[in-house]
């Protein structure tokens, strides 16, 4: 294996392939409305900071509207060998304008322009998700507010353990996306940082406004330090944790939406639109959607552990490896946005089935607890509570009856205290009923837990 | 292999290799403040709430307190058969107290007991890390005063690019750093919320207060959904994430560190302390500190993404699986606490070798930038300001001297628009001071905002 | 914030937060007997080749003999401030042996000292792992063999499917396990290179022989490039991936394991050993140990991250970042062969349940597929087969019966090939049996994969 | 927020919305080519087991190879509606070929189908991985053999220890691909089992040959168990971490020549066509391709940890999950053949500079070991021998003078047994030649591993 083996062909391949290898265009090209954004934006500014003249700015924001139109009607043409979104929309800029578009780049450099265009791309991206997010919510509690009487059993360790209302089982949903919801704001305080007029790296000399750019592209702030505005990749983490979050929910919902269309549950009936049959078993309808949503979570967690991965260990400032921080995000908004708006159009025509659930209750004394408080309540310091309890349920196994099916003198040979009263107290909805604090899930803290979800929800058109 | 082989040590080895397999002893006692804690604050609400007598709260608060005693002391006996270090706890308590003791569990499950331990200890560590990392960004501030005036390379691509002072490269650091304290504080309030009363997963039919032992625990909220409240691990994902941010931040300062270290850069002194030496070459500085800490960055991502894994597609509600929630959290918390302080008192004696900076500066045409906004700041459109600088440089590396030592009328053949005052413009110097816009490397802009990190930090006290 | 307030503590403190940091004693203690081992093999070899006397060896090698027995006898004193494992043992060799103890060092250097204590631990751990996987994989072919007439529904998509063998169910684990036995065998033939003669990073002047130091230590060959001999960790990584995929393997099982057990499945009764009660409800068995060791997983996925970060960039040859190549190791060990040790334990102790896996048979149409084999075999293209089955299941769903209960008129009103014979076919034990290629759920090609596992395992001992 | 807010476009919307989500013609069309040669064999086989007669047997084989034509004519129209490659090839061929077409689906299902074509995609891609990560070798090999006698300071800790030569330094990296390529082959071994057979889960009834499928498409063996079959990904997530590990020797190399083409190394000189100028400043070459693929190292790790996510918990058998298996591999696939093959094509016509790495080794004191091997080898314990020569450097670095211009009377004030032919010993060329163990730097054993590594270059053509 000589070197003439490869090195005859490369003159000719080293090119094409080295371009393929460091072009971004074929994905940057996505950020066209950001950078053209960012472009008028900086015009603007050197025109009104006396950089350019007004007649310039305005015949570069002219040619700018005018790249815009041409892209968005289909007709730009895209050069591959131009490498960059920036390169192309700069350009063809040139092309329209003449040599004034060579202006457009003073006391600019591509390392402060690509990470504003990046911004606001996230920026914009976390928005969307964000009115998704809460949309979602929306649907949550639309639901819950319909089953507040629909009582199911609640598991820990996948087990039966206490009687719950659906209501509370599907907020604990609402919740979690309602946390999603703050940990995006909190994100976009960061990403809405204008890093432009930072330059390569250490500022310009111009005597331009970083803060009106900021204005114009509608950022409340502009970066403290330029070395930093251009070597900063932390809000695009930051927005790749947050999307993560949101699929570790999603999966959480999703494998509980299985698990309830498994014929052994049957709590829920998939929509049509959202499972797949099989064209042998017409009964067999299969969460497809559910388990991609599921399966997608690794691919949110693969887009934060690439970029984590790259980040570790760059000198400063800019350096070649950041270009791979687009596709990351691109991908992993495209599932979080698609996951979360699905979701919320699935869980809108989702039928539950709550005499299944009702079926299910009554296989595993979801009641024991009750009669252990009842207990308690009375006096019996409450581990003893519990062992009273214990062995009235184990008799109630041996004779293969419910709790409440024991005769009051069976009860009370476990402990004195118990009387006529308790059999209310082991009724199901009785003991949905009375876990009434706030957060609880009886009616009253259910419905004052929606009243606060819709509020916030109100409160955010 | 018949079953015999291994049936027959089962009845004796299965409890010893099970209860090793699932006791969380070993590592929870670490929380024993923070059951304590809760406990008492659990005791005193039920006693205010009237769920128990004042007395029987005043003789349980007690009885912890000495329970506390006993572990400061050391006097305490661990027994890990009892699982964790809530029954540790429970069981001496209920030697000291009597039968009393029984009645801390009322209204409360071992669900949202160690949610509230975690919490409180989560809060404490971060907390902790944000003093660590203001007081690395003190240091930073500190050692950027003093280097005001040195300047060296500043680098994209790793290649030189234009001179920057080192005060901005150190406080571009300490705007890191700082958006990690930012992070860790938004973090803190998702953290601050009390899922106690929450109980197993249901809320508990006792009149008792959870605002009151969130009061109790300083935390400002309590949980909205109780099945949430014992399920949700968002928070020690979240603190996962901002410690691996902090991680981040660090391997980079260290991979810089490093390369400043070796004798071809040559920026930086290691102090002696953080460096090893070799027994053979007495002029050989290991930067060991400094590599450990870049190596430690995947000890931070290891423990984010083994908590994301554990979560993902768990059902409602508490599983045992989050028990392994604690020690990624510890790990991390050691990791990034220990780096961050240890950063901050490596930064402080560290030697910074400004002759060597100047040296470097010397070697890459770092000033052609300057020729190149000269020329545009005189008229030139940038991208033709761009081509005459290059071709200038281009003769300067022909014959061997550095730009400055052009003559006028070499650089006026690049451009009519040179004149004499361009010498000035290209010292380094100079083309620092003249970066004088907010953010920019220049003298007064990094004087701002040091300014403007000193109030923050003088603002944290 | 000055450089007092830190600067004062610092000569004291550094020092210890500085040693803690940076010492390695703690944890890499847990390689004292391969080094060793490692240092005996140096030691003999250096005498073989004339490169220390006879006697210098015979010493050496009776002093580290010495050491090792006061190591294990508990009366070895660990010297934190020593560092690390090596210089521990040297120190007490050189106390023991007097100065020729430092003879050991000649010719060999920390950084292929280390490489080989980490490979020879590397080894031994994976032959335990091979052996544990060994015993599950046995542990399952009694199991299945106990079961070859046990049916259940067989899933895709978590919905029921076909009929298949429990036996079948079990032995696709037994298949997951034996890959990772042969990966496992692959890692191995990596890790058992020695590295020791690479010495620092250049080889050495001394005429040893590294051949002969592997065969002392039982590894088939060595190093081919000192510089790759020093910072390759590749046989870690790869042993940290295996364990990945192990875990990864029984998180199925495990998740599997916990379905069953949910009431609504009933498939298995968890062995008291392996799940916790609740006080209060003495028929709650919670599945913890399946749900530790399904979340442990987590843990294993988080060990190789972080060593793949780690090593993510380093430039040649050893750096201090690879210290912490170790823990992540010691910790997926520890947590690999626990968690298969306790799965094959609890797997041979754990009550099926075929009552409750025939009654899931009935709910949900498990035969379609036969009726459109049955269809197909008799000439119909297979497309047309599944469309008359789906309108038979159709017909037998509106008539709430099964497929087998509908007439023979009924079913021939689908298509006109529908036999008398069809109600045989249509049998689940049927069904099962008939799907006798190799690798079916038939009851031959079950037992011929147990007899090819079998074999398997026979020729391991 | 009512239901009819989104409940008004749902019936519209959902199809569109869920088809694109749940599609994967987009993407695994790119499996066509496999598709079709697992169903021409699928469909021999039928034919010559007399399932299906020979005539039809080969009218599905002409009619699928007229399938192939038409996409790689590019005439064939790909269907987004019909979801994914299979459907999109089924209803062409039966289009083509008529109802005769049904018959291709006898005996198999979509997810045995689905699993072989993944099967042979990764079979052949490991395949092309394996020949460049050949050629790599082959291109380190030539530029080693040109470098036999260039020296430069190989480090520790990114600080000088030892010279060594730049052959050796490049064999290192010929090392780990060849490891690479090892652990390829041991995957592959994985890859090329056929489940064919294995149909939905459980086997199928017809007599068909699985054998004779694995035959017809080059895989030597045939799955063990049918559930395991179509739920196993295992040998796609090991080609991932193979692939992880490939990019992880590349960032160590990429990290290297960054480092090396910064002018304070000057090592190497960058060809124009893998790096990038700047417009301002023509000397300035960044090192692009360098700093992308080190970047791409995450890209590999993201899509691995997305996998073992994906699986985590998974029950048996296929689950719609598993649909994610393959774009990881497709990005991880491109990232890893383009990244191998350009740093091939690169490092043919990368520059190395001797001058600036000798210039290097004269700033180190790098023939220190030399020193201290000597004393030792003229039997000084070498301990006592390390710290003689570290005073010689010690004074040699006070004189400011090299190792070697310390007058022989100055030397013995170390040690007497330092003589004449001590400046010999501390030529670097001479530290290089006497390092001539097998695997040293020293000329011999580099040339013998160069020849090791062709011979087995040229086993493998």
């Amino acid at each position: 294996m000589t070197k003439k083996m490869w090195g005859g062909r490369f003159a000719e391949a080293a090119a094409a392939t080295v371009e393929q290898y460091t072009q971004s265009e074929s994905f940057d090209r996505a950020l066209y409305r950001e950078d053209i954004k960012g472009s008028k934006a900086h015009a603007a500014m050197l025109g009104q900071c006396g950089v350019i003249s007004q007649e310039e700015a305005g015949e570069l924001v002219r040619g700018l509207d005018q790249v815009l139109s041409e892209i968005e009607a289909g007709s730009f043409v895209w050069r591959r060998e131009l490498e960059d979104v920036h390169m192309n929309i700069e350009r063809r800029l040139t092309e329209i304008v003449g040599p004034v578009g060579g202006k457009l780049h003073t006391a600019r450099s591509r390392n402060d322009q690509v990470a504003l265009d990046l911004r606001l791309h996230v920026s914009a991206r976390l928005e969307a998700w964000s009115g998704e997010l809460a949309r979602l919510a929306g649907v949550l509690c639309d639901r819950a507010a319909e089953h507040a009487n629909t009582l199911l059993p609640g598991c820990t360790h996948l087990q039966p353990a206490q009687p719950v209302s659906l209501a509370q089982h599907l907020l604990a949903y609402a919740q979690m996306f309602r946390r999603d919801h703050a940990r995006v704001a909190d994100c976009l305080t960061r990403v809405r940082v204008s890093p432009l007029g930072a330059a390569a790296l250490a500022g310009t000399t111009h005597a331009i406004s970083p803060a009106q750019v900021a204005g114009f592209v509608g950022f409340p702030s502009t970066f403290a330090n330029s070395m930093d505005a251009v070597s900063d990749r932390d809000f695009v983490l930051e927005a790749l944790f947050c999307g993560s979050l949101v699929m570790m929910h999603l999966s959480r919902f999703c494998e509980e939406l299985i698990l309830w269309a498994n014929p052994n549950f049957g709590y829920v009936k998939l929509p049509d639109a959202y499972s797949t049959g099989s064209s042998i078993m017409p009964q067999k309808k299969n969460p497809d959607v559910c388990e991609l949503m599921r399966g997608k979570t690794g691919r949110g967690y693969g887009a934060l552990m690439s970029l984590l991965t790259l980040m570790k260990g760059l000198p400063l400032t800019y350096n070649r490896d950041m270009q791979e921080d687009k596709e990351p995000f691109f991908d992993a908004d495209r599932t979080v946005s698609a996951s979360v708006s699905i979701m919320a159009d699935m869980l809108g025509v989702l039928q539950f089935v709550p005499a299944a659930m009702r079926r299910a209750l009554a296989r595993g004394f979801l009641n024991a607890t009750e009669l252990a408080d009842y207990l308690a309540a009375r006096g019996l310091p409450f581990r003893e509570a519990h062992h009273a309890t214990g062995a009235a349920v184990a008799l109630a196994e041996r004779k293969g009856v419910a709790l409440e099916e024991l005769s009051l003198e069976e009860l009370r040979s476990f402990s004195p205290l118990v009387e006529q009263d308790v059999y209310a107290v082991l009724e199901f909805e009785s003991a949905v009923r009375r876990r009434n604090l706030p957060g609880g899930t009886g009616p009253e803290p259910v419905a004052d837990q929606l009243a606060v979800l819709r509020t916030w929800l109100a409160g955010l058109r």
